[in-house]
């Protein structure tokens, strides 16, 4: 991994940032393609969203720009994850408004993955509701760790996660999708978990599939009753649900088309 | 402010850390007077298990504690914290089990704050229910720092925060404490917020003062049928609350019978 902060090689960081102190800030994680940063504007759009929301003042965004351009160039595949905190801070939790942000960015060798279709099951771990925070790629992930420590089989790539209403949310690390003839489902995200990048380019490109794309409370239930379920992030673009699980239970015999024709046209990206 | 890393002087940390990538660990902040460390075995109870439940490989204990102990017998008066997080590991949400913790100890000089009855406000921002990390003090605090950005106003000292079923469970950064005649009442804490080491001390020691302490689910129409209602933190102590507004609605005309007892049995520890 290679590392840079606020845009200097090297890898250490004030204790005293609140990134580390509360979690004060936000991360994107992107996919690196033939030394192009794959989907930048939307994550660039997200993060200054989510800055917005936080009232942390972003970095100037052409700057940030070029600086990850540069970063990627050098790479044919790889994943970089930038973290924008709203930098070091007296203690409290108040923001003083004055505190200059601090980005990290990381260059990460590309994981192995084949776009096989996995299984997923069900966590136990909850996603609190905070209408606050909803959509937002914060710092404040304890919830993901914990979902995602609940399995070790690694014939499960994801776990679903719920809020404490029963209303599916997201995976640990992903958007979920839901089809049912020409309608394509994901979870509304507006009382909590993360609008992936990937999750926003599903929904826009749906309608060239002639998919009519809805974002709604979906229940264990809805999954039964599904053709067809897949898997979104920035990192491995569209992933095929073939099992879902939940304890006992399982869910077989879904289909892939409309996956297969999401990564047919990603790949043109 | 000084600080250690690892239990040596410096503010450097791995930007790799998980503490800054997930808000994967836990902080207690601890009052120090006359060069000891306030309740600090309730500090150190409550961090193991915090990092039981989160799976965190705690620090040895003992040595912990000595740590702590020489670091505060140099102060007379100070607020010293620590952090623990899970350590540096890779890229994703699933700790290898093989991390080793990071500890950050904090010295810095006590603000300056009179024991005078405080005003306090309802925010809007609420706090997330996740039942896994109910009770923690977890470096997941965005939330908090979004309700303490609710207001500027410096006569005004807290906050109570709501979860999204109008339940009230804390302030920004303090316990809350309801009397009505000799029962003391608290929010549960089984589904979200804050279990403070001062907030403990109180529940163990009401009875001393004839006071029945009960944990249950309070609202604002509760705190209407008040007759004293004080905050609790490590740092601070115990505060009186004089007036509780919620918008233009004012509480006033607040008892601090029971604060006065317990702060003079604090000053005896």
């Amino acid at each position: 991994v290679t590392l840079w902060i606020n845009n200097r090689l090297g890898a250490r960081l004030d204790a005293r940032d609140r990134g580390l102190q509360y979690g004060d800030g936000l991360f994107e994680t992107m996919r690196v393609c033939r030394g192009r940063v794959r989907l930048l504007k939307s994550h660039l759009e997200r993060l200054q969203a989510g800055c917005r929301q936080l009232k942390i003042a972003a970095p100037p965004l052409p700057a940030l720009r070029r600086e990850l351009e540069r970063a990627a160039a050098a790479r044919r595949e790889a994943v970089m994850k930038l973290i924008v905190t709203r930098g070091s801070g007296k203690r409290g939790y108040r923001p003083s408004g004055r505190e200059r942000c601090t980005r990290i960015l990381a260059l990460h060798a590309l994981p192995n993955f084949a776009p096989l279709p996995v299984r997923v099951r069900l966590c136990t771990t909850r996603i609190g509701i905070n209408p606050d925070l909803a959509g937002l790629k914060t710092l404040n992930r304890l919830e993901s760790v914990l979902a995602r420590s609940e399995w070790s089989d690694a014939r499960i790539w994801e776990g679903l996660m719920r809020d404490v209403e029963e209303n599916i949310v997201c995976g640990t690390m992903s958007n979920l999708f839901v089809r049912r003839g020409s309608t394509l489902m994901t979870p509304l995200l507006d009382r909590c978990g993360v609008a992936g990048v990937m999750r926003r380019w599903v929904l826009e490109t749906a309608s060239d599939l002639k998919l009519h794309a809805v974002q709604c409370r979906l229940r264990w239930d809805d999954l039964n009753q599904a053709e067809e379920v897949f898997m979104s992030n920035a990192v491995v673009g569209i992933r095929s649900v073939a099992v879902l699980e939940r304890g006992r239970q399982r869910l077989r015999g879904l289909k892939f088309d409309a996956a297969i024709e999401l990564r047919e046209r990603l790949a043109l990206l």
